[in-house]
């Protein structure tokens, strides 16, 4: 199993973050080694504390509405080994250590597989 | 000036994109040549299009409620090498030739400058 590496985050920086109505901002992961953008995903204030405490990524599914432990049941896990607020705070980017066969519930390794035009 | 390349989408993949309640869908600017993730930001149906059609970003400005053709005022235009959506068509990926001194309204390159923990 890669390594854990928790990140202890600041008070001024977790305040910096900015939550849309429904208490939620946009997180991408992004793969530490292809640098790849493997998908893009949705946190709340919990689930990020959560992200950064456990070194795992953990998303806030909008769908289920509930704390969605990514890999829990795929094993598909990401294990995070940076992370970043942008400039006016309502997103999110982590490079992560991408476990198993990819980040897509389809199989594929990122979900960002299909591309325009190529049909053209 | 970097070569403009449009794409020309099909009805098909046009139809896979999501939008939200708004209208919007997130769409995200990586570095075709350092693959660094640039911005996170918005479109709208219309602006998709202009995006693809005219080979540059245009994004939706939820900020000022207006179009948003990236690099118009700063000089800072991101052309499109390659675009993709996700597996259940609600985000955008844009691999995009950034010009000028960055994505950044700060003056930074990335948007995403800001890492967490680091005085941890």
């Amino acid at each position: 199993m890669p390594a854990i590496t928790p990140l202890t985050a600041t008070d001024e920086q977790l305040a910096a973050v900015r939550y849309n109505a429904d208490g939620l901002v946009t997180a991408i992961a992004q793969d530490v080694h292809t640098r790849s953008v493997l998908m893009l995903a949705w946190m709340n204030a919990e689930t990020l504390a959560m992200t950064l405490a456990e070194g795992r990524m953990v998303y806030w599914s909008r769908s289920r509405q509930e704390v969605w432990r990514k890999g829990d049941t795929s094993g598909d896990r990401q294990f995070v080994r940076d992370a970043f607020y942008d400039c006016d705070g309502d997103a999110l980017l982590f490079l992560v250590e991408q476990e198993g066969k990819g980040a897509c519930h389809t199989g594929e390794y990122s979900c960002f597989f299909r591309r325009f035009g190529d049909d053209a």
